[in-house]
């Protein structure tokens, strides 16, 4: 980045320009450096843009790569109207453009609104500076980022719902994903013609908001420095803010060194599961870890073939879950061992700050800008692989399902 | 257990008892208490007896099991020369019996004579006492119990190869599993005729043994607390032990209370993939491993179906294995939130002591004897889990696996 983004004299040293834009531009949000200190005016106003251009990029690019996909498999898309084909056009490319754009603005509007009256009203900020920390939160928030403009993230507004409640909502439909909202906007009220990929999302994402809201409200509520000295309301206030962000968005209104190892390692499994597809989340997508649990009960209950929501998952779709969660893991495992390695940190630090890397949350508990550069090259690789790798590989692997033309007689090895 | 059982006056507390009995019983080896002095010579006989009974349970029961799978699937079996049916016979349960009082006799008479010489010879102890050490040690190493009469484990051992060899050997040995040591005494020398039981279960045995002895030495080698103080040959052989021991034995030649925590993770990995099917280690077994493996891999080729040695896996088998590896990260995520709540221990020693109790190693970073009451029978139930839950559910589904007669369409939401 340049001289012009930091707020002192000179420019930002390569690693700390190459870790901020990875992590903006990937909607991460970790930082190594305080966002509104470090740097002017200007490069907050860069990495808005690079936020952007990051959430709108994965929104579309995800959202043309699943529509490309559902084209090859055969199935109707609802995604836009063109005619059946096994390619997408230019048409189906504006489409998408078009109603990711739409959609960004739209929420991104609404939220960066009601954040500005908030800022306005509740805080005496002047309108000018009002109407920029509700534009820069609502971005971040929408495209679930995680930057705020505030050295303690959020945590000067952690009993306020009026800065909270907004930002919470941002961040959930943001991390609903593309096809998701697509639907929802013609069938909002009819849950009944929601197709199985809306309803695994919606259904299984308030489930998830409900129990990791009882979680973490749970075991922080006698944490002298979490909940603690907050009152109940403030309490569920922020428990429930803290099991919206871990997936992904990583605001936080609570300080995560002062938390539990136990509420750290619920919440590296909330931020493992992420949000939705062909969105800004992160992590291996509810989608994907709810598969794999339908996946289960068909087994425990001895049935051939897995269905949830009278729809049948095809075994293809079953192992390809099955990669991304076990090729995640294994990306995570490794990345921990080597930061364990290099660094002296303890084991749940570690391994929430590569979680958190990985699934492009960026909550902390304050080691990033601690690690040496070799480790910070290890996020910063995480965020790139997290961002990419599980939606290029999914991609790839449906893309080049193959016919076998021949059968080997079948082995069965003892399992278990 | 009886106050007979004790060293000093008066009986063990029943949580002692019970902790001890359950640890011997599922050939675990986590303690509570130091077995060469809290117990007396009549304690450490009923101990020695329960890893015996134990270890003869677990492997006649899990290779009838097999037996069973196998034969409902309509597989030929090499197990018995028995006619094929969908049952097994009064002449089956005796064949294994038979074979598995044999198999055991035979490696751990081996052993015993192999142990009593160097404890004769290098450690000038009296023939009874030797052949005493020698016995307990060779039935707790072939058992994969873990429990030393040496208050530090096998620490004193650490650079004796006459003593660190025949107890890995045995341990080996005895976590291949009863299905793999049967073919393997009539075909040794023909690995062509092994086999894809076998062959998965040998292959990939000798690469997590070669992966883990590199790992941990690699890991561990200039650390002051464990690999440190030795020379090289020093360093490989307790480098292999450690290797061997996470897989189930829980042995332990090295202090893992001043290990490194990438060591600590690293080797939970090793704990969770365990030993072999039908024998006395633990864990997710090999071939649940390896499986999940051969599925990725296939899907990353893009292969419509699964293929490991030139035989095909099916569909059933594949989400099988993949139930036994998901329904266990989920036990162990469970108790490792649990203890962190209720104890003040650091994530990394929790962890590893979880996944050394479910996966029964019995290795620990010392802390299992400082856990309260509650955190102490939190273990036992997973030890219990972790012996009989990946046996019971992969019979049971592979038994229960029934037709479904009507399909419903298929549903394809996206993941990743
Ligand atoms: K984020
Ligand atoms: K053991």
């Amino acid at each position: 980045m340049l001289p012009l983004s930091r707020a002192g004299d000179g420019g930002a040293p390569a690693l700390v320009a190459l870790f901020t834009s990875t992590s903006a531009v990937c909607v991460t949000g970790l930082a190594v450096v305080d966002t509104p200190t470090y740097w002017s005016g200007f490069g907050q106003a860069v990495i808005l843009g690079l936020i952007q251009v990051g959430g709108f990029g994965i929104m579309t690019l995800a959202s043309l790569l699943g529509l490309l996909v559902s084209r090859r498999m055969g199935l109707r898309t609802r995604l836009t109207a063109a005619a059946e084909t096994k390619s997408i056009g230019i048409g189906d490319v504006r489409a998408v453009l078009l109603g990711v754009a739409k959609v960004s603005l739209l929420f991104e509007s609404v939220t960066a609104v009601g954040l500005t009256l908030r800022f306005l009203l509740g805080y005496d900020e002047p309108f000018g500076r009002a109407a920029y920390l509700g534009l820069f939160h609502a971005v971040s928030a929408f495209n679930n980022a995680g930057f705020a403009l505030y050295t303690d993230n959020l945590m000067g507004f952690v009993t306020d719902p009026w800065i909270c409640l907004p930002i919470a909502f941002a961040v959930i439909v943001g991390g609903l994903g593309f096809p998701v909202l697509f639907e929802l906007r013609r069938h909002l009220a009819r849950p009944d013609r929601w197709s199985l990929h809306t309803r695994l999302t919606v259904w299984t994402s308030a489930a998830l908001l409900l129990l990791g809201t009882l979680f973490v409200s749970w075991s922080e509520w006698t944490n002298p420095g979490t909940l603690g000295p907050l009152d109940t309301p403030g309490r569920l206030l922020a428990g429930f803010f803290q099991s919206v962000m871990p997936r992904t968005a990583g605001f936080n209104s609570l300080d995560y060194g002062a938390m539990n190892s136990g509420t750290l390692l619920g919440t590296n499994v909330l931020m493992f599961i992420g949000g939705g597809s062909a969105g800004t989340a992160g992590g291996i997508k509810v989608t994907t870890f709810v598969l794999l649990f339908f996946v289960i009960i068909a087994e425990v209950r001895g049935e051939p073939t897995v269905h949830a929501f009278d729809r049948r998952i095809g075994d293809r779709v079953q192992r390809q879950a099955l990669t991304v969660a076990l090729l995640s893991v294994g990306a995570i495992v490794s990345a921990a061992l080597l930061l364990l390695e290099i660094t002296d940190f303890a084991t749940d630090r570690i391994l929430f700050e590569v979680v958190s890397a990985f699934a492009t949350v960026g909550l902390s508990t304050g080691i990033t800008a601690d690690l040496p550069g070799s480790g910070q090259l290890v996020l910063v690789f995480l965020m790139f692989l997290g961002r990419l790798g599980p939606i290029t590989l999914v991609s790839a692997l449906a893309l080049r399902e193959r016919q076998r033309l021949y059968q080997l007689p079948e082995g069965r090895p003892l399992i278990g």
